[in-house]
C-alpha cells in the first residue's frame, strides 16, 4: 500500500525495487490478469516523455509512424522457422471470437515482423519504394514465467520500428543508427549510461542476422538489456516474398530491420537513480520537475504564505502542494518517494526575508536562496542534477567493470551476485561468439550481453573458452 | 491500389469514403485479420494530432494519464448483469497462453470499466481520495459482422476516461464537462459540428444511468455518434464494493463516469470534408499543413528554383516535394489526395518575379503572392480554410435538418437515404425516451439520435409514438 516503509537496497535489492516501483505511483501488479500491471499516472507521465523524445528522434531520422493489428494469423508466425520456435511458447491464442469458435486461431502480437512481411510485400515494388522507414507504438503481449514489474511483464508497451533497404549495407547503417538513437536517449535523456555492442548468436533474435543491443548496468551490478537494434537481413523478406525491381531492372529480397525499446527502460531507469527514501527521477524525464511545498500555522500567515506561492509558481511552471489537511512533512515524504527533482519550502519566514528554500531530491542538500533568483537556480539545478546523476552512474559502471583472463576468474567474480543481494559486475574476457562459449557461461547464470562496438581495452587475445583468436573482450554479466 | 481512381460521392458514397480513405493514405483493409485495418501514416498523423488536443484539454480539467491490462477475466464481465449482456456477443477470448489451456480465459478488452471497477476498489477508501479522475489511451476490441474503416473496425484505438466522485451531482457535471470537450474538438479542431444530447434508455451504453452523445452529420445526411459520455451512477460501484467513508463517516459507493472518443473520429472528419478529388484535412489536424512544389525542366532551372524553395520551405516550416522522376503534375495529384490544405508552385518566372502561386486545397483557388508575403497569407489561408470548413458544414447540417411533427412524416423523410446513395437528413420531431418509440424507428432502420440539451426550436410537443407530453424535440435520423 501506498504509505508503507521501503525495504533497504542493502537488505534486498530486488524488494527494494518493488517498493520504490509501488511507493513512487509508477505501477502496481494487476495480479487479477498474469503478470500484468497497471501503469499508474506517475509511471505513465515517465513513459510519455520518454515516449516523445523517442519519437521525435525517429521522425527526424526520416521514419513514419503506423498501426498494424493486435492480431496476428497463428500460420503467419510459422513462416519464418526460427520466429516460430523463438515466439511459440510465449504465445497468447484467441480461439473464440464473437461466440464462435475460429477456424484459425489469432495469437496477440509478441512483435510484428510477420504483420511488417505481409504488408511489405503490398507496398514494396521497386527500388523507389525504398527504403520503407517506419514505427508503430503498441502494446505486445509474450506469456513470461517470471514477472516484475515494468522489467518482464507478459504485456508491455512499446514501439517496434520496421524498415526495409535495397541493399544490406544500407540495413546495417540503418540498425546502428537507431542502436545511437538509443543510447543517446538513455544516457542524454535517462542518465543511464550504456554499453553498445552485437549480441552472439545463442542471444540474438529469433529470425535476425545480428542482433545489437545497448546494455546498462543497475545498481546491483545486474545487467539491463535496454533496447535492441536487428539486422534481418533477407530472413523475412523470403519468407513474405517481399522482392523489388533494382535500378538495374533486377529482382531482388528487400534487406530488412527492426528495432525496439519498452517500458522496460523505466525500470531500468529506477533501478539505476533511486535510493532508500525511494524513486529519483532524471529531471529531463520527470512529469513534475519541481513542487512548491508552503508552511505556514496561522490563519494569517496561510494567505501570505500562500500568495506568495502561488506567484512564484507560475513563474517557475512549478506544481504547489496546495492540500489541506496534510502536515507539510507528509508533503515532503509524498514527493521525495515521487522522485520530484527539486522541491521548494516556503514559510513566513522566508516569505518576509524574500526567500525560499530549494532541495534537490538526489543530494538532498538543502539552500536558502532570494525568490527574485528562483527561476534560474531552479534551471541550473536541474541541469546540475541530470548532469551528477549521469556522472554517478558512469562512476559505478566503471568501477564495477573488472578484467578477467581466465573462465575461473569470471565464475568466481560472478558467484555471489544475485538481484536481491547485489554484488553484480561487468566482467570484460576475451571469449568468441560460439555455443559452447555462451553454454559455459549458463552454467553460473552469466551470460556474455554483448561484443562492444568500441573496443575500450587491450585489443586482441585467446578465447577464454575455445583458446582462438577473438578480436576483443566481451560483456560478461548476470542480468535480469 | 494507390493511384487509382475515386469514385464520385453522387454514384455511390460509401465506395467513395472507402476510396478516399485509401488514395488518401490514410488506412487499408488487414483482410488478413478479421474487420481490422492498418492505420497508415497520413491517418495516424491525424490521429496524433487529435490525441494531443483531447490529452491537452483532459489534462487541463484535472485528469492524469494510466494504463490498465489488455486483458479481463471473463468472470469480471459478469459482475454487472446490463454491461455483460451488451458485449457478451462481441468478445474475442483467450484460450490459451504460454502453450497450456487457460483455467479461466480471458477477454481482450471491450472496454474498461470492469477493470477501472476492481482497481477503483483498491484505490479509494475516503472522500478525501475522489474525485479519481483518470483516462488512459488504449487499444479495445469488439467483433463486429460488418466493419467500415476508421467507423466500425474490430481492433479500433480510443481513450477512455474514468472517474469515481462523491456524489451523483458532481458526477454529471463532469459527465456533461468532457461532452463539451468532445463538442470542443469535433467543432474547432475538426470543424465538425455536432449536437450535444442524451441518448434514450435503448441506446445508452451497457451498464449505464444515462449516456450522453455528440452527434455529426456526414455529407450524405447520415449520423455518425462521434463520442459518448456516460453517467454510470453508482452501478459499477456496487458491482465491484467500491465504497468510500464520506466526510460524516458514512459508507456509500462511489458515483462514476466513462466517456470515450476514437479512430472513429477520422472516418466523420473524412465524411465531413472530403470531395470527389479525395481527402480535405482541416489544418488544426493535417500532418502536414503546406507543401511546396516546383517546377522546373532544364537543369539551370532547377537550380535556381529549388534554392528559392528550400529557403521559403525553412521559412515556412512546409514540405518541399523534391522527389525526382515524377512531374510537378503527379506531385500536385499526390498531395491533393492526401489533403494537405494548402501547396505552393514555384516556377522559373516565379522566381524571377519574386512570386509564388498559393492553392487551397478546399476551394481550389489559386493565386500568385509575393514570396515576402508568404507566411502571413500561409496562416491567414490556414485560419480561413478552418473556419471556413466549419461554416459549410454548418450549412449542410442546417439545410438538412428538417421538422416533421408525425411518425409518418419521419418515415417519409428518411425512407430513401442510404449511406450509398445519401439523401439523409436531421428529423426533428416530438418523441418520448421509451422503448416502443425506438422500436418504430427500427422498423425503417432510422434511431433517436439524442435528445438535445438545448432546445433550438418550439418547446414541448406530444409524442408522435405515444402521443404523451415531451419536453421538446429529438434528433431522428439514420446512422453508421
Amino acid at each position: 500500500m501506498i504509505g508503507s516503509p521501503i525495504t533497504p537496497r542493502e537488505k534486498d535489492f530486488a524488494t527494494w525495487y518493488q517498493d520504490v516501483v509501488i511507493q513512487g505511483d509508477m505501477a502496481e501488479p494487476a495480479e487479477i490478469v498474469k503478470g500484468c500491471m497497471v501503469i499508474k499516472p506517475n509511471g505513465w507521465g515517465v513513459w510519455e516523455r520518454l515516449q516523445r523524445e523517442l519519437d521525435d528522434r525517429f521522425k527526424a531520422t526520416g521514419h513514419e509512424n503506423l498501426y498494424l493489428p493486435l492480431l496476428i494469423p497463428e500460420s503467419f508466425l510459422k513462416k519464418e522457422a526460427e520466429h516460430v520456435e523463438g515466439f511459440s511458447p510465449e504465445l497468447a491464442v484467441v480461439t473464440v471470437a464473437g461466440g464462435k469458435e475460429l477456424e484459425e486461431p489469432y495469437v496477440i502480437r509478441p512483435t510484428s515482423e510477420t504483420l511488417v512481411g505481409h504488408f511489405f510485400g503490398k507496398w514494396i515494388q521497386s527500388y523507389r519504394d525504398l527504403p520503407l522507414l517506419i514505427n508503430q507504438w503498441a502494446n505486445v503481449m509474450r506469456w513470461e514465467l517470471r514477472t516484475r514489474m515494468f522489467l518482464r511483464t507478459t504485456e508491455f508497451l512499446w514501439q517496434e520500428g520496421h524498415t526495409a533497404h535495397a541493399s544490406h549495407e544500407e540495413a546495417l547503417e540503418e540498425v546502428l543508427r537507431m542502436l545511437d538513437v538509443y543510447a543517446d536517449v538513455a544516457e542524454n535523456v535517462m542518465a543511464m549510461p550504456v554499453i553498445k555492442g552485437v549480441k552472439t548468436s545463442s542471444e540474438k533474435f529469433a529470425g535476425a542476422l545480428r542482433s545489437y543491443s545497448i546494455e546498462a548496468m543497475m545498481q546491483n551490478g545486474l545487467a539491463l538489456q535496454a533496447g535492441t537494434s536487428h539486422d534481418l537481413g533477407q530472413n523475412f523478406g523470403k519468407a513474405f516474398d517481399v522482392q523489388f525491381q533494382s535500378k538495374e531492372g533486377k529482382l531482388d529480397y528487400v534487406w530488412q530491420t527492426s528495432w525496439g525499446v519498452s517500458t522496460r527502460l523505466i525500470g531500468g531507469l529506477i533501478m539505476t537513480h533511486s535510493d532508500d527514501k525511494g524513486l529519483i527521477l532524471p529531471p529531463k524525464v520527470a512529469p513534475r520537475k519541481a513542487v512548491i511545498v508552503p508552511i505556514y500555522r496561522k490563519d494569517e500567515e496561510r494567505a501570505q504564505v500562500m500568495e506568495t506561492a502561488s506567484k512564484i509558481a507560475r513563474e517557475l511552471g512549478a506544481h504547489l502542494d496546495a492540500r489541506e489537511g496534510q502536515t507539510p512533512g507528509a508533503k515532503f515524504f509524498h514527493w521525495e518517494r515521487r522522485g520530484v527533482p527539486v522541491v521548494f519550502e516556503l514559510g513566513p519566514r522566508d516569505v518576509a526575508a524574500g526567500k525560499i528554500v530549494i532541495k534537490r531530491r538526489d543530494t538532498g542538500t538543502k539552500e536558502p536562496i532570494a525568490q527574485s533568483e528562483a527561476a534560474v537556480t531552479l534551471a541550473e539545478t536541474l541541469d546540475l542534477m541530470q548532469r551528477d546523476l549521469f556522472a554517478k552512474a558512469q562512476q559505478r559502471l566503471m568501477s564495477n567493470t573488472v578484467l578477467a583472463n581466465s573462465i575461473q576468474e569470471v565464475e568466481e567474480m560472478l558467484a555471489d551476485a544475485t538481484a536481491e543481494k547485489g554484488g553484480g559486475k561487468f566482467v570484460m574476457a576475451h571469449a568468441k561468439d560460439a555455443p559452447e562459449v555462451d553454454a559455459r557461461m549458463k552454467e553460473f547464470k552469466a551470460t556474455v550481453r554483448n561484443i562492444p562496438l568500441t573496443d575500450g581495452y587491450d585489443g586482441p587475445g585467446k578465447c577464454i573458452i575455445t583458446g582462438e583468436n577473438v578480436d576483443r573482450r566481451v560483456v560478461i554479466a548476470k542480468a535480469y
